[in-house]
């Protein structure tokens, strides 16, 4: 098993990540403050604290309180990354306002407080209260563990106490119907030690599946994530980001209590959903109805739902299995979600946000509601879980880059970094300079080292057929890609390790059962899946009728466009069967300059 | 323009449609009084009427009430078929329960009653008050027209009147979210002769699009058809079957009124929708989120959500708009959805229902819904629109096999029948003998005829190239198909008119710009579309990698399979390229002996 890396220890120095990290630092995080002082969020807060009338009532969806505390995870990472006087004093005084808010047993939920008084835990279907703490709980060990401020810790710790002492066998059984305290109180284990917390993380992982909960409307209990013990779970159905938060609280626990059997049904499980339940960009979810995953390569791009939420819920899940295992195909998973599904999500200039990530807009949509892409970035939601969540993935993105075990360290993440460890009592270096994702050329240098050998470990990404590796300057084997490759020597600061990726722009075919998708190929180059977008195209082209022929793919680097960015111009053919060339950018950057028709998948018969 | 004949004019004496009639009156509709009594639907009006405790409640969705109207409605058609003991005494009962249940001014909705006292019109978006109030205007006119009894037409007119007062120009500015009064008001309208009936029709069309609506939720203004002005309106959005139900209301107003602009309008809409956001089946409704439309060639197979009520709207529009035109496209598409979207919502037995009706089933899907078709048909639903609404449709399908105008009669749907009717106050006959849908042969008799010239004028649908027509014997020139053919002469006791349709197997291809099924085909045979069921193919075959290829489709008369069906061989190809023969049944028949794998569409490639 891998181990993540002391916080701090990897950091993204510049390039790609480095430029969504700093918009996401100066320009999102702060404009979120506002946003959720206008949607009532915060005064919820003031008021169940106290601060302001509590009669006054509460503001926006049951489920509010958790946009803050998944800010205040956003605002605690970032400070790990580099102190700010700006962001200290935003955590301490949103922090003590949550601790005012809490009440004296411990309980925290300013909708219950404020809106529904006497209905602590009596509607678990719908009532969000345990999601909520959950997102407490990750704020609170974030917080602690990016700058040692124990005010959320201790808030949640009394959260979570009362909650061992609640729930559980011999007390009352049952669980959220949207899972997320699982992952949470585990993390809270970890930074505490508590055993409880363990346990009744256990406790709500296998406590699904035997009809605690009570569907209240049409959804069926796999909305709930309640349709099937979570060991016998092998085909993920019902909602995403419920039961991809349960996917890797269930993981968690397998992982803690040596549970190889449900480790094994998830691996399994994660096998099924990347195969046939898996866009393309990594996005999860195929149905806008019940916000939901589909049936096997049910996986339509126009109607794809493919929820923010639900991609960063797919990378928590991935590099869990990657600790669990060292299989690098997790990491892949998370690289492409990443590039993709992920930062598709916010715009360039970080203020306004896609809930929805679809693969395809035609001529003619129409939006009937704030989340359809057709709508364009917005920049706040009612239901405003996605924006805050990009938030907290993009400032703790640094912890993603490499892990260490007992041999060594492993490079998941290729960016501009230093990353230092400490291997046996002994401290290493590395140096990482690359343009990646836009160019294959990854130089990593060692710059510090013990004197005894150690295993540096690259991921080959299995698009990566062909490419090649040199140790100060003499190549090493490769073998297959799709694998991670040990470097084991006696390192010497200096040594330089050059990794070429064949970033070059590919045709990738869809699998035969997706039936959306027949006959149509996608562009992709190095980690980035491309789109088509209308503003790009010549006049007569519409994209539902215009294929793409054999041909060419001319790259050109475009640094001033869309942040720079490196287009492919792709031979293409017009219904009449005259020629024509078609664009394609990387499909995160697109509706970035207007909304309009776009594809990932197009025409190739 | 046409004009409907008078009730009890055309009668289907045998064949396809004549059976599902029988199973409709001795089953469907008997066994539907059961599970309105189960699910509580009449005890709402017992204890509305005081016949037991209102203060015990309401049971069901608010607009629960609209089941019994459907089913009254029903039960009226059902008589002008054939007189029942029965019926009658079913009649009688109900409609006196509903005339307890009124209130003294006139009002009548239990859930308001029982529910929500004091909350009249308080809830324009949801309530559904105007559309349960809709479904008693038609039952009301059904039963008036189809059996004389005035019960229900005195508890629709002081409804109807209260409306009046209450709502308009000067009074109460409102619409309801959920349109079905308009039309429902223009029948009353023209059973009763009262203006204001119509009045009210026009405004409650006119007044939608300017923001009298307040969407609640998710949804926007589309989802309760108020995001245009109606004559505005080109491509339909939003919640299927209120945009039906409200194109209906307004081509009856564009008809009553003479409003050619608003006409002109509706038609160029239908045109629209037909071509571009209309399943092979007829079905509309795309997207289960917001049971709407999808974009235009948004018509994915898998995840279609073609309500049944949404087929039956389509059929009503089409009717509408086949009476103001004439125009046979109208029929063809009255034809086709009834023979595949609007049957298929009915088990062969009459006792169970499809809800949604799928294109397509995967290997491997999940249900989390009572209405997914991979749940299999269902008794009852929670929300029961669909089956009563089968049931009315059914039993008034008489209706729409012949209309009049000046010049003579029009035959629109060939089935056994007889129709007679009165040209001039002269009596004309026709007897109809077919086997149609499974043979082209259709003979049409003249039992009785005035001495002068009078048109007979056939439809000759649009698939039907090829088809031939005699006259005693000589044929007729035929030209273009898709469209009516007038057959204009002094006709005689005992002429035979034979029109000869090329009912054989054949492959459809689909628009390119439906992406989902790109690269497809699906079988046809006359008027039934046609589908591939698991049950029925070689064990190797998996659909979704399964392909056909060229070759002779076999058909077989099957009278044993399916209540008699006529089945079709397809040559087909293993994904290993070895040939096998694939076996397709009508889409309507499927699921009635086990729910797996199905598709309409296949690869063709």
């Amino acid at each position: 098993a891998l181990r993540p890396l002391p916080l701090g220890a990897a950091t993204i120095t510049a390039g790609f990540w480095r430029d969504r990290q700093d918009v996401n630092r100066k320009a999102t995080i702060p404009a979120a403050g506002e946003r959720l002082e206008e949607a009532g969020t915060l005064r919820n807060l003031r008021r169940a604290a106290g601060r302001e009338p509590a009669a006054d009532g509460f503001t926006g969806r049951l489920f509010a309180d958790s946009d803050v505390y998944k800010w205040l995870e956003a605002v605690a990472w970032e400070q790990s990354c580099e102190p700010s006087e700006d962001l200290a004093e935003r955590q301490a005084a949103t922090s003590a306002l949550v601790a005012a808010a809490q009440e004296p047993d411990g309980y925290l939920n300013t909708y219950v407080r404020l809106a529904s008084p006497g209905g602590r835990f009596t509607d678990l279907e719908k009532g969000h209260e345990l999601y909520c703490a959950g997102h407490l709980l990750q704020a609170a060990v974030a917080q602690y563990r990016a700058t040692g401020d124990g005010t959320l810790l201790t808030v949640a710790t009394r959260f979570a106490d009362l909650l061992a002492a609640h729930f559980g066998p011999g007390r009352v059984e049952g669980v959220d119907g949207h899972p997320l305290i699982e992952m949470a109180l585990v993390e809270l284990y970890r930074a505490t030690g508590t055993q409880s917390y363990l346990e009744l993380a256990q406790y709500f992982v296998e406590a699904r599946g035997h009809g605690l909960l009570v569907p209240p409307g049409h959804h069926g209990p796999a909305y709930f994530q309640d349709h099937l013990p979570v060991r016998e779970v092998r085909i993920l159905a019902g909602h995403a980001v419920r039961a991809l938060y349960l996917a890797s609280g269930a993981t968690d626990v397998a992982v803690e209590t040596g549970d190889t059997e449900l480790l094994d049904a998830l691996r399994s499980t994660w096998q099924t959903m990347t195969e046939s339940q898996t866009y393309l960009t990594g996005g999860a979810g195929s149905r806008w109805y019940g916000e939901a995953f589909g049936d096997p390569f049910e996986l339509p791009p126009d109607t794809a739902y493919c929820e923010t939420c639900a991609a960063i819920a797919s990378v928590q899940w991935s590099w869990r299995l990657l600790l669990a295992t060292g299989d690098t195909k997790y990491a892949d998973q998370v690289e492409r979600t990443l590039y993709n599904a992920v930062v598709s999500g916010v715009s360039l200039t970080g203020g306004e946000f896609f809930y929805v990530n679809t693969l395809k807009v035609r001529d003619g949509a129409y939006a009937d509601d704030q989340r359809s892409a057709v709508a364009g970035r917005q920049p706040w939601y009612g239901t405003a879980c996605c924006p805050p969540n990009v938030m907290r993935t993009l400032a703790s993105l640094d912890q993603l880059v490499a892990t260490s075990d007992q041999d060594g360290l492993q490079l998941h993440l290729y960016a501009p970094a230093t990353v230092s460890a400490d291997l046996h009592g002994e401290p290493v270096g590395l140096t990482v300079t690359t343009r990646y994702p836009w160019h294959g050329k990854v130089s990593i240098i060692v710059t510090e080292s013990p004197g005894s050998p150690w295993t540096l470990s690259l991921r080959l990404p299995a698009w990566a057929e062909g490419c090649t590796v040199t140790v100060n300057g003499s190549e090493e084997p490769i073998g297959q890609v799709g694998r991670s490759l040990p470097l084991h020597r006696r390192w010497q600061q200096g040594d330089e390790v050059i990794l070429e990726l064949p970033v070059r722009a590919r045709r990738t075919l869809p699998d035969d059962r997706v039936d959306s998708v027949r006959g149509c190929v996608a562009i992709e180059r190095g980690p980035l899946v491309y789109c088509f977008e209308q503003l790009d195209q010549p006049e007569a082209v519409v994209l539902d009728r215009t294929a793409v022929v054999a041909g060419e793919l001319v790259e050109s680097d475009q640094p001033g466009l869309l942040g720079g960015v490196t287009t492919v111009a792709v031979p293409g053919r017009l219904p009449d069967g005259s020629a024509t060339t078609l664009t394609a950018i990387p499909y995160y950057a697109w509706a970035n300059r207007s909304v309009g028709p776009m594809t990932v998948w197009i025409d190739a018969r």
